[in-house]
């Protein structure tokens, strides 16, 4: 099958095809340096989540600066990154169903520490069928401390599934995890803190307390009772993190190179990025990204292949037919998806494409 | 690498590992007769988009039904279905760029007839100066008809745009195409109309007059200028379809079957069906696709990999850790592109699996 030529190294970004998601490679070390750094110097272990870039180069370039294992949320994920030498692996993920159990079981046979999540005795008794009478599976409780997603819902309730977790053949109880609300610490740290004592009482450890997100990331410290903490955005960052206050839109790593393709009023332009490279992630804004050398420019709305954009509020130059733009996607982790390479850049220069490896293996 | 296994012919869904897209062979059938049946009855050619499917299987049965060519949207999407043997391409995109102009010769002088659009004589000069002195490459106008999408903003404009394809070395005038207003029938004929008049009066003929989108399909007969009708959505069909009054729920093609993971509290299941499954596409909607077997539910949020399910007004059984549930998804197109492979099923029994062979070629 005919696919596009891949970029190569030395080539200027402005030649390349269009639309293509790039990484600006000072902008990704900064990040993985600022985060390391900031974890670091509060005595937390990091633990970045490579559901962002799905390559394993860039998750070796964080361990590289000082991580200490790895999150992924899917098995294909973990499987693609155990066989690029990862042996610290935390799926954060109720993991359900005969085959997935099967993969599971021989993911957890195969490096040296498998870790998992989980929020309901059902959930648990899986994993204990399939697990017990072999190597013991470690299993976290996720605890839903105000994000609204999965999680026991209190202190008690965690605390009765780690004796769950603890009295299950095959299973060992590994600690806590959480995916925050964010910009609420405290609640985290009680809903840990609570569930330690009581966990304490009954005479059960909790050796890993798992903290995580970006967008407040750097308020982690804030979390006294955490051991580690989780991100994985803050590797690329993007739209909604600068909202966040996490990072700068100069911090963005990830930017689509678009072309406009028509100008059908003085006030619309039309690039060739739509849905199927930025995705429809609004995360709140009104917009689909927004575009640094154009910043009154909007992107109103994305057809599948097309983003229009309008001009109107732009006072100087707009851009002409066969422009290129680099747009900053609200939310990136979901742009790494779309792609099977990953293409970087120092300075506007490629230094390297990567296969997004761990894309599209269904499950 | 590892990947996971595929669905296996007589596999029962159910038994499948998820999140995994769906098509029902006998509802995809259907969806592809009705079309065919109501277009061919009123003596317009059907020109299917290939973009909701990407699977050369798919649009050899549409052809098979007597669709007359296929639309694509991007060059490696023609280049997938020249190798898979179609003749008759039209691509609906301004194609700039010297890289993909090459590829827009290849693929000319490989296939019987490829058609292009473009809305600017940027766009024209650009093609005519790849096309100049080799096998000539058709190219049609593209009219904003209400859209606000691409296009030019007047038959007038349409009519000199045409005068300048049909002057310009290496192209061939090809016609009009638009990808309109949804039910605004009325506007798209009265700017096709104008348009050839306009080029009746200057000598040019318009072989192709091409009209397109699935939400006012049925009421593509109200554009008698029109000679040809291009549709992409119709084969699988979608929440959004639906509503406009396409379809019915029932003649949607495509579900996502995803599995219950959690039940953190009475009114909430999480499903393992996120934004990496689902896209973000609302289309208007307020929640992320419609569960028919629980049509009160609400799939409130989603995160990459979880889909948040309000039960709060659920008033019968509720679902439980470890169901699967078949979700209509708002948007099927963004589905399709998110998913390296697309099982079918005919009353839950796997059929095939096809690649999505034109998924993922970047441009």
């Amino acid at each position: 099958m005919t696919t596009p030529p891949r970029p190569q190294v030395g080539q200027s970004i402005l030649s390349l095809s269009t639309p293509l998601p790039l990484i600006d490679e000072d902008r990704l070390a900064a990040n993985i340096g600022r985060v390391q750094t900031y974890l670091d110097g509060h005595g937390l272990a990091f633990r970045p989540h490579i559901k962002t870039h799905k390559i394993p180069a860039i998750a070796k370039a964080q361990e590289a600066a000082g991580a200490r294992g790895i999150n992924c949320q899917k098995i294909t994920e973990a499987e693609v990154f155990a066989e690029a030498g990862f042996e610290d692996i935390l799926i954060t993920f109720n993991i359900l169903g005969p085959e997935k159990l099967d993969r599971l079981k021989a993911l957890n046979d195969r490096i040296a520490s498998l870790k998992v999540v989980a929020d309901s005795a059902s959930t648990v008794n899986g994993l204990s069928g399939r697990f017990a009478g072999g190597k013991p599976l470690t299993v976290l409780v996720e605890c839903d401390t105000g994000a609204g997603r999965c999680g026991v819902q209190d202190p008690q309730a965690a605390a009765a599934l780690a004796q769950t977790i603890a009295a299950s053949d095959g299973l060992v109880f590994g600690g806590l995890m959480t995916y925050p609300k964010a910009h609420d610490e405290g609640s985290v740290d009680i809903f840990f803190s609570e569930t330690i004592a009581r966990l304490a009482a009954l005479g059960i450890s909790c050796p890993i307390v798992s903290n995580g997100g970006t967008p407040s990331l750097f308020s982690a410290h804030q979390v006294p009772s955490a051991t580690e903490h989780r991100a994985g955005t803050y590797v690329y960052n993007d739209r909604a993190m600068a909202r966040s206050g996490h990072c700068s839109l100069d911090d963005c790593a990830m930017q689509v190179l678009a072309t406009v393709v028509a100008r059908p009023t003085p006030d619309r332009a039309v690039l060739d990025a739509g849905s199927k490279a930025l995705t429809s992630d609004l995360l709140g804004f009104s917009d689909y990204g927004m575009i640094p050398a154009y910043p009154d420019a909007v992107i109103s709305g994305l057809s599948e292949e097309h983003g229009v954009v309008d001009l109107s509020r732009v006072t100087g130059p707009r851009p002409a037919i066969g422009d290129k733009v680099l747009i900053i996607p609200n939310h990136t982790c979901v742009v790494s998806n779309l792609f099977d390479i990953m293409t970087f850049h120092r300075d506007g220069v490629v230094t390297r494409v990567e296969d997004v490896a761990a894309r599209g293996l269904v499950w």
